[in-house]
């Protein structure tokens, strides 16, 4: 029988914790999980080329269709080839609705939206938002922008990842409970169109849908139920999850259970070192954040003796690797001194070797949460 | 017959004019000229790491002595086991005196100096230029610094570059010509200085002297005769050669035939495609210049078509590369659309794959022009 183009393998269960280890098959091959996926909003991580990326072994990138909406245009990357193609990647692709950006540029992020105590509803970007979509303007020329569910999967079939995800409306955590259900339930029905979309013309994409409720449990609930009851591909858990880990680790362990089994699942937009702790106990299989080479740009280099700051004097006569374990590109090739160096000079290198070092040491790491799932220690 | 670390052999002399094909021996292996020296002032070149240059056959690079002299420091190169261990280059490294950038500091580039007609003569950053050496302030801590002839050795030594270069005085274009005489002879005492200090100990290192005059052919003439008596092991031409393409050639016309003929000469500084064109001819055999990298991070690009702009709007459908004929690795895995749509979407990787670009075709424009003195057609 004819394998389908994507599914996902359960290779182990813990008996401990609701952890486990699975391999994604997509058309571009094999996810393992659980896994982090590195975020490459333009078609390219910042600082790090395709190809050397892949010598890295990341399995998954995310690719932000907000962004490449804008530029270069669906039409351009369609007549590249597709993403694959135009970006020269091998590997699974995934990309976003675009809904993500729009919105968090309405409402600011989590940390700002919570600092003006969500004084800020909404900013110019956003012209309106209606039962068809969302109209924004462009933040790179001021074009006035419709989305809407339809459009953002045309917009990802031309793109054309292995993953894609359904418009959602990205609700602000103060938002209060009864504009939250009204939101929640016009991101169901978004989501409802657009797998309806997706499902005309499938293209050897898979859709996951994005769960959403805010940090309301009964709303998680319902958002889990109606959305596990359409032919999703597997389920990504979106909006605010709290305003700390402590809260977000409530909801997910509230939230793990209620998503089908069977399914894969993504947390999105989390990945530092202790939510990815916490969570993989939980079950979750993919976790997507820039915040690996946010770091490499800052400098914070990850290590198995823990995260260190490059810039810091302490660094300067270090004439060995900044990790005796690591086996990376930028770890055999160059020592700490030098990487001190290259970021106090401000040289751009840096960032590039930083990144290099810290995607590997991401994609080290979940390979060992792989091997201590199997081995019944998580 | 034990070879001497540092030779130079002249394979081919050009029947047609003073173009010659040569091979420079160095403890680091062999440049061959004439060449183009890649300009990685902090120890790297800007956007590309050591290990990627080397693919690229980049067989001389230029690292400044006055950037690594106020950081990292010589003590933490020298512990490091020297500058080709601390940032990983196999291949040869040339470094400067810092006086380069300490003069050009206190008079200003070429091109603003000449815009302000030589009217901006010494700015806060020099405190003194005394018989003894230069004083001045890091531009990084405003730490005073003494720069000597044999405090630049002393550097240079520490650091421990295949070619060093002597202390010398970087005169102003509009200097007049009795402190441009003033300025020479010193420079001439200082050469020598520098000379002696290097002989004490010349640690496998070979001596660049840097011929000085302005643009006053008879200092010119005096320069390269003060400076051919003394046993350096090459010669660079430094100072203004003139305020324009022409006058330049016109004084290279002139001082290349009173250069020693046998030893290996290096044009300071000067590096851009027409350039390289018009000097060729003369009998230059090296030229450094950081134009290749900084027209690579402005989205210049050089091709077999001559330099193209990846940022116009032409390039954003092309999915070819950007050269037909190229080979290298941005060729080889990038499409000018991708590029294109990179610059636009201002990602660092755009830098890094547009410097790798550029400088692999100048590794290929210099094996062409020996090629092509080699065939008789220069």
């Amino acid at each position: 029988m004819k394998k389908p183009y994507f599914y996902f393998e359960i290779i182990h269960q813990s008996l401990k914790s609701r952890a486990r280890v699975g391999r994604i098959h997509t058309p571009h091959g094999i996810i393992d999980t659980p896994n982090f996926v590195a975020v490459g909003t333009n078609g390219t991580l910042k600082s790090l080329d395709n190809v050397m990326l892949e010598t890295l072994n990341q399995q998954l990138m995310f690719c932000n269709t907000y962004h490449l909406l804008l530029h270069p245009g669906p039409d351009v990357v369609a007549q590249a080839g597709g993403l694959h193609t135009f970006i020269n990647r091998k590997s699974p692709i995934i990309t976003d609705s675009g809904g993500f950006q729009v919105f968090s540029l309405a409402y600011g992020g989590v940390a700002s939206e919570l600092k003006s105590k969500g004084q800020k509803t909404q900013c110019s970007s956003v012209i309106s938002i209606k039962e068809k979509g969302v109209i924004f303007r462009s933040y790179r020329d001021g074009a006035r922008i419709e989305l809407t569910p339809e459009s953002s999967v045309q917009t990802q079939k031309a793109l054309g990842a292995d993953i894609i995800i359904p418009l959602d409306e990205l609700p602000p955590y103060h938002m209060d409970q009864r504009k939250l259900k009204k939101s929640l339930d016009r991101t169901h029905r978004w989501e409802k169109r657009s797998l309806d979309e997706h499902l005309q013309d499938k293209k050897q994409q898979a859709m996951y849908a994005v769960v959403h409720g805010g940090i309301n449990k009964d709303f998680r609930k319902e958002s889990c139920k109606v959305l596990s009851k359409l032919p999703f591909d597997g389920f990504a858990i979106g909006g605010s999850v709290g305003k700390n880990r402590e809260e977000m680790i409530d909801m997910l362990q509230f939230t793990m259970p209620l998503l089908p089994y069977d399914k894969p699942n993504h947390l999105l937009g989390i990945g530092d070192l202790p939510s990815i702790q916490a969570m993989v106990p939980l079950g979750v299989d993919t976790f997507d954040s820039s915040h690996p080479t946010k770091c490499a740009r800052h400098g914070h280099l990850f290590t198995s003796q823990g995260t260190v700051k490059i810039i810091q004097q302490r660094w300067k006569n270090i004439h060995s690797k900044i990790d005796a374990t690591c086996t990376c590109y930028t770890c055999q090739n160059y020592t700490a001194s030098y990487l001190h160096h290259l970021f106090k000079a401000h040289e751009a290198t840096a960032h590039t070797l930083a990144t290099i070092h810290n995607i590997a040491y991401m994609n080290c790491l979940m390979v060992d949460y792989r091997q201590a799932i199997l081995n019944g220690d998580i």
